[in-house]
């Protein structure tokens, strides 16, 4: 099969990959229905801890079963799944406590942007939708896979409840899709700070009640003005830089929530500063796994859209330029089709 | 009056200092019934983050109300009130939300190392006994003015919940009393880091159910044994330095909860290493105001003697030995007698 590889900073290429088998008898290997670029993607693809090694990239996927193990019970061939850049067995404590991103068993799944996909311990990740969904419903079931799980944990993790005020630090796909999140969960006032007019509308299409333009000293003068000087009740902090965290922590009312679902890169907490804020502080890669099944549902039933968030879409041929238009952001998040 | 100045490291004496009076109409002045010294007085006792200029010392206090200001209306001369180190008006929205300690008004209390102190704030700050208690209630009363209402803290933060496993970090007397919070609590299992025989002896008094002697690889590698690899559920960080931030973060399961509570020294987080530990993080200054009534309730129905973390008793004129006993480890906590 054809899959996308990076091979250095800047330089993803599409090449001949060995077509996914199953190779332990927990595996299931799945055709994409389609697949995309994740703003994750972008670290190494911009040199930052990349391995040297050419890499096969992907981790964000939703499509039919070809094949399963012979270990596997609950997973079919023919079945429509979405599962999780973390393979889970989710029956570990990790699990059961609602981590399955930190499953004792967790394997990290990638290769995804290619028309096949092995993923292992199919039980524990994937979740089959009732039916086989229209293609029009595809794009947000692929947003469910990450970026909406990872925008839903950040709401979470930050704490957001009926009422509460929400300031969201980035307006990546995770930072939009937190918005959405807070808006689901009752937020009562959605301050999303972004300076691109597209990534703007769309904050608003998914229920922000404030844009904040201003970033640095500037920005945290402008939540406190919007919050009448006491700042938020929950901050998602969806970037996962030294300058983005320090937003979100003086952003944060004391006892307040900042949640962090970025990989942080390069971003250290002075002790003494964080212990005079008050704030609470949770994050993690997100455990999508949790959160599947009611993020589905509100896909079947309509109630939500994550899928606007691909602005753009292109075969898989033309990765390169899916990742380019994500790294110069012209493009919110790239959708690839497979097939 | 006579009161404790520190003048520089390890050099606290007993001087003549002004009577303390009203200076605001918000102000009380209370005769203390006793006094005491905190782990906290330890640092600039030890030559860290004093100010170099002769300091009045204490702030942990119970006692009679002498005189109130003209603006003071919940507390009168004759009633018996114990308060925090954070004077608070109890009003604002940070007070409101339970964060007296980060009140927009927040005064810091000192000086309370003497027969009178000084209180802003007092109706925001006080909290009257229905009755003068009888003299034996005096040292649990005032351990209920900073070290039990901050070991409270320290459990409440770490979200301890009835049957969790807790471990608490930290034999001084605020981790000896974080022991007795997550005991009321209901936490199953707690395990007390301690190598000192007579505070392992007061731990297992509180409540703790195991002891760990070991500390840094050793002391993780332990509980993790107890814990059957999972780690606990809620973490205590009673001590403030990096090496207890580090135990804490290694023993906490995934999805579980650290608090951390003593003023950090040195303390850095490394933003990646704490992501993939996935634990929630909360502390600071602990607003003890939030919990004055319950744990007075606690200590008048006889529920609790966190008095007992006294193992020390001297007059204020001893003061300097007082000091000495907890920098040398020789007591856990130093009861002065003011009168």
């Amino acid at each position: 099969m054809r899959g996308a590889i990076l091979h250095g900073p800047r330089d993803v290429r599409v090449e001949n990959r060995p077509d996914p088998t199953i190779v332990k008898p927990t595996d299931a290997v799945i055709r994409l229905s389609a697949s995309c670029v994740c703003g994750s993607d972008l670290w190494p693809y911009r040199g930052l801890n990349a391995s040297g090694d050419p890499a096969p990239m992907g981790h964000e996927y939703c499509g039919i079963v070809e094949e399963v193990g012979r270990g596997v019970s609950s997973i079919a061939p023919g079945q429509f799944v979405i599962g999780s850049f973390a393979a889970s067995d989710n029956t570990c404590p990790h699990c059961k406590a609602g981590y399955q991103s930190s499953c004792a068993h967790r394997e990290w799944v990638t290769g995804a942007q290619a028309p096949f996909l092995r993923v292992p311990l199919a039980d524990g990740t994937l979740v089959a939708t009732p039916e086989v969904p229209p293609p029009s419903l595809v794009p947000s079931f692929l947003a469910v896979s990450d970026v909406l799980g990872t925008g839903w944990f950040a709401a979470d993790a930050a704490n957001v409840k009926p009422g509460a005020t929400v300031v969201v630090v980035g307006d990546g796909a995770v930072g939009l899709l937190g918005v959405l999140s807070a808006k689901q969960m009752g937020a009562e006032r959605i301050i999303a700070m972004s300076r691109h007019a597209s990534r703007q509308a769309l904050a608003r299409a998914f229920g922000a009640t404030d844009i904040v333009v201003e970033r640095g000293e500037e920005g945290v003068a402008r939540i406190k003005e919007l919050t009448r000087s006491v700042g938020a009740d929950s901050v998602l902090e969806c970037v996962g830089t030294q300058e983005s965290m320090a937003q979100a922590i003086q952003s944060t009312r004391p006892g307040g929530s900042i949640s962090y679902v970025g990989v942080p890169h390069g971003v250290e907490l002075d002790g003494t500063q964080l212990f005079y804020t008050h704030v609470h502080l949770h994050g993690g890669p997100a455990p999508v796994r949790r959160y599947l099944p009611q993020l589905i549902e509100l896909v079947l039933n309509d109630r939500i859209n994550p899928g606007k968030v691909f602005d753009l879409e292109v075969p898989l041929e033309q990765v390169a330029e899916g990742y380019k238009a994500m790294d110069e952001r012209r493009a919110i998040k790239t959708l690839l089709r497979t097939s």
